[in-house]
């Protein structure tokens, strides 16, 4: 047996997610069915860096598997790409040491947040950015990131629905892009809670439409209440992007 | 009653095409099917400046119609954007005299075709661009579109199941734009044939790939045969960009 990483990228919107579900389209579900085929019907299980909601796309997602059959890197990725549907895309197949784990092994990962701010929407990226055609001042969205940054208890940026125990997290770094008439917001921590890209997005508009101070951010930090942050902006402005080992 | 033009960008990924058809989701269907709920049942019947295939994009399509209803002219764009659905958007609702035509006005119109180049295929533009990663070499390219412009008979870049009888057009300016690692190729003309653009590019990417030359498209054009032209390129990288009367 050996241990396979590849690098993953995906258009969400016809998916319920990454994980593997009772019922409905996952790309977990995608892949494995084709490993299952590649290893003559025997169950191939993946482990990837974390899980994406409905919607959510990867631009660089990372998964692992142990398999023993032995074929070269470039052989994987053209045969998991011959066999896998059109929205799930193998950039990279390469073999790691067995002690070698998708998700435990994970030190940062970066989340882009894709920002239509044209006044018309567009229909070709209605599935890739979240329009949103309101007047937003990036001073104050610039120094609400920075108070992001930095060691916290992320507890009020994470869906109340979050199980994890520890809450604190580390943000290295924070930015926007500016490109044409989208905004690309990315983001670098040592990890994230389920919703938080999505909750510091939300809470980040707030604060360009002047709803709120960037001061805020810091007592949002200490409320450590869902309640106390902004709204989740919606999964198909957001993309998995990077995740370093 | 008056008369009402508009602009019209969609997806063409999930229609059938423009034309309304017996079964299937077309771009008429759609927008004549809101016309006919906002006259109260009143079938409204819309005129385009031409039909798209099935995946086939407009970002620049223009249609009419008539309405005995007193509207301004965002009030009609409003409307219409509300009811449509999110792969169809209004860009602009104008009040056009009774001798307007969306067809027979039209002078002159614009299409893109884009080329995705990059050597991976990219998950997020699969029924935006054609993937097409092969080596090109743009100065035979651009010089096979030069001798496409002009005045010509395009019988050998029209589909053989085009029923029109006049097969002359004449195009303006062919060129090429260079975007990051997209080929945008811009061609405006009188009219286009059925197909043309498509066999057009398909023969554009043999020059480019050097299996013929670009002198080799006079011959073409004076072959007055389908067969003597390069393949048809697929439908979803092509854009109808503007229309203009």
């Amino acid at each position: 047996m050996s241990r396979w990483k590849a690098i993953v990228s995906y258009d969400g919107t016809n998916f319920l997610g990454y994980q593997v579900q009772a019922s409905g389209r996952t790309v977990q579900q995608e892949i494995e069915t084709v490993l299952k085929k590649m290893h003559k019907g025997l169950a191939v299980r993946i482990a990837a860096s974390g899980r994406t909601d409905a919607g959510v796309h990867a631009i660089g997602q990372v998964i692992h598997w142990d398999s023993a059959l032995t074929l070269a890197s470039e052989a994987w990725k053209k045969a998991l790409n011959a066999m896998l549907p059109h929205d799930i895309h193998i950039e990279k197949v390469e073999r790691v040491n067995d002690d070698f784990h998708a998700r435990y092994g994970a030190v940062k990962k970066t989340y882009h947040y894709h920002l239509h701010i044209g006044s018309e929407p567009n229909v070709f990226n209605r599935h890739f950015a979240y329009h949103f055609p309101y007047p937003l001042a990036l001073a104050p969205m610039r120094e609400a990131m920075e108070r992001l940054c930095g060691t916290h208890d992320f507890t009020s940026f994470s869906s109340a629905r979050s199980t994890v125990e520890d809450k604190v997290r580390t943000i290295y770094s924070y930015e926007v892009q500016e490109r044409g008439q989208e905004l690309i917001f990315k983001v670098t921590g040592s990890g994230f809670l389920y919703n938080m890209v999505r909750i510091m997005t939300g809470t980040l508009l707030d604060v360009g439409q002047g709803r709120i101070s960037p001061a805020a951010i810091d007592e949002m930090l200490l409320a450590k209440n869902r309640e106390a942050a902004g709204k989740t902006a919606p999964a198909h402005g957001l993309y998995l992007y990077e995740v370093q080992y």
